[in-house]
């Protein structure tokens, strides 16, 4: 079949985002999730939750550890990070919200350290991200993201639950 | 200064992300909204909501009229959607969850039909979205698929709350 216009038109594999454009949304979003941490109380970060889910510490727990120990495996093949930001731990290690705030900032400069060692082309390439799930690098990052905002998602009802505003969406 | 190796091999400018990337990404997010909705009970669906929030027709209900009148918008220039389908009405004129199936698969079809008319240069131009936001077409894109995976998350704690498993979020 001689193409038409139409299919030579095609925006299929027209590059639409960048690593950088990755790398900046990402962190765009973690900016926010920081804002959402602080603004629990204390005693509910640890211990608020609805329907029997996680309480929100043990949510933000996963991303911290999911980013940390991802990106670290994306630059090194080692999917680990430290033992107490363990994504995959029952119980969380973190026990004080500064604590939680600090290790937060951490992970933050650990991507923006890590983030320039990753070879153009291994963003396309397929890893067994943490030891678990078959998927290339870019797909691995983009479900860290959407994980991230679903669990944020959550973490804004607990809020409005306890009588807290939270966060403005938009802001990043 | 002359270039490093390390500048060289810089990541900041690689592609990683292609328009038919994001679009698989999109409906694959909105095949697990729609799962998400049918897992609402009739009644539930349109009245039980946590703090205050809207219940989650509203909040689907913005998703649907965002993505309808979004890609509407970057083909046509016109952010309009159907007057019932309207993201920016305070009241809900969808009235059951069958409607509301059929209206989500009415616009799945619309994205799948007006996505290939999008003309490869516009992903990157300066857009009014709705009227109301300057942002370009793929950030446009990108905070819309944002926005959806936030709400559903709330959508996940409704249904918790109600004593409904939700569909697995892994699932595309």
């Amino acid at each position: 079949m001689v193409p038409t216009l139409k299919h030579m038109n095609t925006t299929v594999n027209t590059p639409v985002i960048t690593a950088d454009d990755l790398l900046k949304n990402w962190q765009g979003h973690r900016g926010l999730s920081r804002r959402v941490l602080e603004a629990f109380p204390e005693k509910e970060l640890f211990e608020f939750s609805i329907g029997g889910m996680r309480p929100y510490s043990q949510l933000a727990g996963e991303m911290l550890g999911l980013a940390s120990a991802g990106v670290n495996g994306i630059v090194t093949g080692k999917w680990e990070t430290r033992p107490e930001w363990n994504p995959f731990s029952e119980t969380l290690a973190i026990k004080t919200k500064a604590e939680f705030l600090a290790a937060w900032d951490s992970v933050t400069e650990q991507i923006d350290e890590l983030w320039p060692q990753i070879p153009a082309e291994h963003f396309n390439e397929t890893v067994n991200a943490y030891g678990l799930y078959s998927n290339t690098v870019t797909n691995t990052i983009v479900y860290l993201l959407d994980n991230e905002v679903h669990h944020r998602g959550q973490g804004y009802v607990y809020l409005r639950a306890l009588g807290i505003e939270p966060p403005a969406f938009w802001e990043r």
